[in-house]
């Protein structure tokens, strides 16, 4: 027997969580056991309040509190201009590069034929009605740059051109920052043939 | 603007368990978001429950449930084998190796002069008490192998050996697995002093 019952159940559910295994699960038990009841609370409160509280943007399909997430609710936003991304987790990356002012459409996953996953799995079909009443000029494909976010990319590529509207890539290449020496020859490769005059 | 509210919530909160940055906090926060609604209530009501049910055990002070852990509850236990150890998440190491059978004392700490922390800090005189009420045979201190461990240990085993009960300290040496050429000689050091007949 190593822990009390309650402590032991506390384990049990931190071990559930991404990239905590036993020795990190026992670190933040003994870290909640210690610190006060207030901040310990917080904590079991944000989570049963972000369940409580967020469900899905109408839109665009992000976490959102309201029926629109605030990006789609904002209108200093380019509406215009719609990043499609494959999940949530994708859209603050792109926020934090202050680089992109447009709206976002999320796929909920990309295009996976092994996984038996195809376009009628993934919010396509409110993407399509999404360009089909807007203006919109520009989609910008944010997808991972791997096998199944290239698939969805060319996917949904063949499906918008033909409706007029400017469809791009997020550009592949080195990281900032990067080594030649260390970068593996398909991304290298890639930077070879986006290659920019200077 | 990141993230709904709510969610920034969550993240504050997360951030704040020790060994989750900003990137884990994002990962088990969507983590959160995705999963059922029932598994993240367990979560929220075992971090509560923990709060709620668990104090310090009447004698050895460690975390329990009721007035004794289960250890100093446990009737098979030996409980004239006492093991110091600084914290409670010390315990769960020892009782891993299934080689300790006696029941625990722990002090809640460790001597640190230059950070202001006496004996008077430390749960001593509650084993003190412990030592004169029963009839403890040995006190093994496994208290870490640092500075403030050692001194922890080498004050303990002062007033402790008095009373005519065998004092015990945890071994160092070579890590089991490990590799003499990576060993600091500190370690090595000890090791070839504790050096045994084969």
């Amino acid at each position: 027997m190593l822990a009390a019952p309650s402590i032991q159940k506390l384990l049990d559910e931190l071990e559930r969580l991404p990239g905590v295994g036993p020795k990190s699960a026992q670190r933040i038990a003994y870290w909640i056991l210690n610190t006060d009841r207030a901040t310990a609370l917080r904590l079991a409160e944000a989570i049963a309040e972000v369940k409580d509280t967020v469900s899905f943007c109408s839109c665009c399909n992000n976490y959102a509190q309201d029926d629109l997430c605030d990006i789609c609710a904002s209108p200093s936003r380019n509406h215009n201009l719609i990043c499609v991304v494959s999940e949530p987790r994708d859209i603050p990356p792109i926020e934090r590069t202050a680089v992109f002012d447009g709206v976002y459409h999320v796929l909920g996953g990309a295009l996976a034929p092994m996984d038996g996953i195809g376009p009628d799995d993934l919010n396509i079909a409110d993407l399509m009605k999404r360009l089909a009443s807007a203006r919109v000029e520009e989609v910008v494909l944010a997808t991972n740059p791997n096998v199944e976010g290239e698939t969805t990319a060319a996917y949904l590529a063949r499906l918008i051109k033909p409706l007029g509207v400017k469809v791009t890539r997020l550009a592949s290449g080195l990281p900032v920052g990067g080594d030649l020496e260390f970068a593996d020859e398909v991304t290298l490769g890639r930077a070879l043939e986006a290659r920019r005059p200077l």
